[in-house]
């Protein structure tokens, strides 16, 4: 039988920051769950938008040459492909993320805190 | 100075149920708004997936041959393509919808209630 995905206990569910979880995928995009506590790193990918939802707490997304656009609960922001762009959250901020299953955690940089696609769906 | 999409203000700009109204779009696939009241109609997409996300009220999705998905907010299902469906709120109920941008608002069924997007785009 078919049924919802919800949202909070998805994110209730997540242990680690900065590890996104694939909760659910609709066409060619993956929704994807993350809690965020301080700061990824600067990246962008080339042929990809990247929306980003904030469901609790405040998202700050630096980018390149545009300022910081900041993110309430009811929110949503799409970084588009090929910006850099640097995703900040000064305390804790649980977001929805929905991006191409391609997509890369961050892009071209790859550090110890960049999570595989198979990470993600694990 | 790009900024963030309120989606609750989206929704209270919604004059109409029945009339989404998009409000964002990454990559192939646009984020609309809607508010929902009644029955729409038995009909499917034959090459794409729907996603449905309750904000406020409470949304049934009957699916053929599969009963009932209930929505509460804070939840989503994504109606897979090819899957005949029929969205039904029985008290007004507010949802995001992300879906493909060649996603026609009622598939091949068409009647004085469907949508083009060129309604939903203004």
């Amino acid at each position: 039988m078919p049924k919802a995905v919800n949202i909070g206990a998805s994110l209730d569910a997540v242990a680690q920051t900065w590890a996104p979880k694939v909760i659910g995928q609709v066409n060619d995009q993956y929704v994807k769950v993350a809690k965020l506590h301080g700061e990824l790193m600067w990246h962008k990918h080339d042929e990809e938008d990247e929306l980003f939802w904030v469901i609790q707490g405040h998202l700050k997304i630096e980018l390149e040459g545009q300022g910081t656009v900041h993110l309430r609960p009811g929110e949503f922001f799409v970084v588009p492909k090929g910006t850099m762009h640097n995703p900040v959250a000064d305390d804790e901020c649980w977001i929805v993320l929905i991006e191409t299953v391609s997509t890369k955690h961050t892009g071209d940089v790859v550090t110890e805190r960049t999570r595989s696609i198979e990470e993600q769906l694990s």
